[in-house]
């Protein structure tokens, strides 16, 4: 048992991988997870990078998920696509997906990727700043990997946090990178908050009588709250049926909670969008616009109390650059189970 | 001077078509301004109808918007498209962009056609719906055309309501049809409330001190709240980078307030994306599991005291049916203006 420990980032990455090679993934494969899961940690994405390996390696070991997935294109057009992901972790399967997007995009000006049979793919920048290192925009969206919410005004738990990212380069700015859920807070925001001992805000969820709920222990009785009322519960509704329903994916009550499930297979869906800049502009002159646009945000006069306008992306961009430089902080809880994931696989400990 | 009247459609239709026949239109843009205009009255969108039709008129007569625009398409991808909208009204160049994203998502699987120098458009969902009628779904978004919101925690007016809408078809049920700003209420229901004498509920604005305004008259120093907080201010700031910027249409403190400067060019943006569905599933099937979806949407358990599970767009599907039926009502005051814009026009009045 240890306390908490800083870790840098290749030795994250490392770990990562070697608990997926030690279940049989392939050396590049189980790089590219190392790669894509600790970038979710030093993207300050605590919920959706290392945390989830544990889940990640049960469910390989339950035979819920492909560690070596044949993902295949199984239908194509010059500007679409539909993968079957084979059961094999969404990571990996939107890679691929993205790489063919920005593929057929760049003949095509746009294109739109979708994937059924994948599994949870982490936190959404991912996806979406795939396409930026083509000078392409990246949109992407995913059914989310557990339904916590009802339909607006129901009780039933139908819909999921159904995540959209968007990624627009700028020149010497931050990149402009969206990741929200449809939701109030996503769920992974609700776990924190049990493990803290924290109350929720109200706002976040409310119980099967309607009330607010903020003991997040109670979180399993309780509905999550779509921004913008009925209009959140419209976007996740959308993009479930397009991340989704559209792709054969699983949507709805055929959603399959992989937190309570390490068996079944989930049919997760998503689609990227990449669309190519040089279609519609002059790359350098657009990305100089964003960075305009990034300015004249950050210069508007604040509320009183605020301190700073925040541009989406901004925080993303500080902390990468810190935690690059100055490793990840491992709790001492999750380095414990850790620990624990690395005798069972027999790897060297984080 | 009238009472309340109620117009059929096809009267509705007629009336708005002659006048901007009147203002030298050809018959066949002025008959598409009339189908397109008259749809959002009987959609139930009142104040994105005929109620705009003396502000489009006024705009036209004053130089500020071309009555015969020449929309050409300037930059062209197999799935792309950049229009000039030549300063015509949104409802032409959108019309034109759904067309050609259409026609390219039959060949491609999916288009995206921007537009620039183009004007408001009056509903967004008139231009989601217009892929529908070829088995594909249509997703459509708009640069607002008057800034009402800051960046979040500042005070200046930089961005807008900046709506999406997306139409996914249905076999029996109605089509689903979102069509929502990204503030909490748009700002036609903040001048709706003004002209009723009404107080507006707590979260629709704030004013430049960061306390809640609820009284409508006051709007203008008052500013629209995002949904989702910092959530919807990403919304809308993306939207309009995407729809404004990339196109090289305003965004930002280059937006015109089309209220109040009838001369200005606006040089609006939007964008239409047309899916073809036969890229990733079988037509009828898709649709067939989209009244699934309705059906367990609208099956769930209740909250107390809510009556039913809405689905985006069964309200329109609704109002539509009955106002084709029954016809649309004009409110006093409206049908007095309109009255006077046919006597300035020479035109029969409604």
């Amino acid at each position: 048992m240890t306390d908490t420990r800083n870790v840098t980032a290749d030795r994250l990455q490392g770990f990562i991988a070697s608990a997926f090679r030690a279940c049989g993934m392939s050396d590049g494969n189980a790089n590219r997870m190392g790669t894509l899961m600790a970038k979710a940690d030093i993207g300050g994405q605590y919920g959706h990078g290392v945390f989830r390996l544990p889940m990640y390696i049960k469910r390989i070991r339950a035979g819920g998920m492909s560690v070596n997935p044949d993902i295949k294109v199984i239908s194509e057009r010059t500007a679409t696509a539909l993968l079957d992901g084979g059961n094999g972790p969404g990571h990996l399967v939107m890679s691929r997906a993205a790489e063919l997007a920005a593929e057929k995009a760049r003949n095509c000006g746009v294109a739109w990727v979708g994937a059924r049979y994948s599994n949870h793919a982490g936190p959404a920048f991912l996806y979406a700043q795939m396409p930026l290192a083509h000078d392409m925009i990246g949109l992407y969206v995913a059914v989310g990997s557990a339904n916590h919410m009802p339909p607006w005004g129901g009780t039933d738990l139908l819909l999921s946090t159904n995540p959209i990212a968007v990624a627009i380069p700028s020149n010497t700015r931050p990149d402009i990178v969206l990741d929200m859920a449809t939701t109030v807070a996503a769920y992974g925001k609700v776990k924190t908050a049990a493990d803290r001992g924290e109350t929720m805000p109200e706002g976040w969820m409310i119980d099967k009588l309607g009330q607010p709920l903020t003991d997040p222990t109670r979180s399993s009785e309780g509905l999550l709250l779509p921004i913008g009322g009925p209009k959140g519960y419209g976007l996740s509704l959308i993009f479930g049926l397009l991340a989704g329903t559209l792709n054969g994916a699983a949507f709805g009550k055929d959603v399959v909670d992989f937190n309570a499930d390490a068996r079944a297979t989930t049919n997760t869906g998503h689609f990227i969008i990449a669309l190519d800049i040089a279609a519609f502009a002059d790359v350098e002159t657009f990305k100089a616009q964003i960075d305009g646009i990034w300015d004249e945000m950050k210069s508007s006069a604040l509320l009183p109390g605020v301190e700073e306008i925040r541009l989406p992306g901004e925080r993303l961009a500080a902390t990468t650059e810190d935690r690059e430089a100055n490793g990840i902080l491992i709790p001492k809880a999750l380095g414990n189970r850790l620990d624990a994931l690395a005798v069972e696989l027999g790897i060297e400990r984080l």
